[in-house]
């Protein structure tokens, strides 16, 4: 199923008419990951987002209480527009909901967060393979030995996503991804997973094992799962995030988040 | 005068051995503008500075309490490496220092924010004049009728920087600055001065004026003054800020910032 447009799709999800994950629906929009945290963790949690730019690209801030994505998505409700959110308190999953109304308040401050989902779409056109598409999927994610700068309380190891190919693809890969900084960009590694701490690249942290063929190189994303990875380990007492692969679908055309 | 590098600028500038504008200095080196406020308004001021990346384009951030920008100026001091400071209280500049320690509380974040200075050397690099610094001047500023984005308290115009160049050379000044998206980027607009609310090109509301020369046209950029105008809208009731010209030199080099 898709929808003609992210207005479309936002509204359908609001209405509880599409409760699964959102790749490819509303094709060419940018989804994003979402965090939502009480006022007191905001500052130190963007600071840590700012130092930290790869793995957590910021493409919308919502000031305290308010629920309206203005810059990425300006008809959107944070509250209701994402299929499934998950709710966390001190650091343990404790419900996973379809709307977060019951839970909002004056407190809280959203962010949108970009998701490699959107230059995936510029992977394929390049004619690069994209497994875990391929194998319907969830795209592998492991937890690197690379440590983010740490920004106040917050403090996490780097999760990257996984996409493996052949080796004379690889340099292509770099090249279409370079293009989009603000859905993290370029490459942090390919080759041998343990020089960045991932003992078994078939054993992923999150998501699924995919295959990887004979004569193909695993590459390296930095990923999205990062900044929870980061409040995972600081344990607030209250946290709301999309549930994975249901994402928040933006006004903005994964174009438009092309450098050139 | 010249320092060999940023760390050795930012050490005699602590030493008071500097008290003077910067530009020059530290050759090669990125200079930023720098915001200072109490952790009340912290929050709303990075998200108007989010929403606002052309004109506000944010480098660095420290915690509440912290001075040192450990991104961008690891050995620095927010508190004493800049040779002048503007002190504000509720909108009103009541004293200008060339250190702020005796001002410093727990509950200060620093902002670091990119510098048009830096693409300057590119432009001369590509043969585009810099007319005030050909004529010993501050580049002028003016404030448009182009509203930024609002967030929070904070709300305000956008402020310009003009540099004025032959016709033939504009859109190598936009492929030029294009490259640095960090610092202001591409120009917003070129010709005309009042279709973005400049009413006398020859009356800078910052700044000095300059010369344009026959058969040349102004050329204006998004300008670091721009929160500095939205900070004096709102009318804090403190705010420490650099003096006009006074910056903070980091650690960047100035084509590090540049993407390709």
């Amino acid at each position: 199923m898709e929808f003609k447009n992210a207005k479309e799709a936002r509204q359908k999800i609001r209405e509880g008419m599409w409760t699964k994950p959102t790749p490819g629906l509303a094709y060419g929009y940018t989804q994003a990951n979402l965090v939502v945290l009480p006022y007191k963790y905001a500052l130190d949690f963007f600071i840590f987002c700012q130092r930290n730019t790869k793995p957590c690209p910021i493409l919308d801030v919502c000031e305290p209480g308010k629920y309206t994505p203005i810059v990425t998505a300006p008809t959107g409700d944070i509250r209701s527009d994402i299929p499934k959110y998950r709710i966390y308190k001190n650091g343990n999953l404790v419900e996973e909901v379809t709307d977060i109304k019951k839970y909002w308040s004056e407190d809280l401050v959203s962010f949108l967060l970009g998701c490699s989902f959107t230059f995936e779409k510029a992977l394929e056109d390049a004619n690069i393979p994209i497994r875990h598409i391929e194998e319907n999927k969830n795209v592998p994610m492991y937890i690197t030995n690379i440590e983010c700068k740490p920004a106040g309380m917050f403090n996490g190891p780097m999760v990257v996503s996984m996409r493996p190919m052949p080796k004379d693809l690889v340099q292509k890969a770099i090249d279409v991804t370079s293009r989009f900084p603000q859905v993290h960009g370029a490459p942090i590694h390919y080759g041998d997973p343990k020089k960045i701490g991932i003992e078994d690249i078939n054993k992923p942290d999150f998501g699924d094992s995919v295959t990887i063929k004979e004569g193909e190189v695993p590459v390296f994303w930095a990923c999205g799962v990062t900044p929870q990875a980061a409040i995972m380990r600081v344990k607030p007492d209250f946290v709301i995030t999309h549930s994975p692969g249901h994402m928040f679908i933006t006004d903005i055309k994964e174009n438009d988040l092309a450098l050139f």
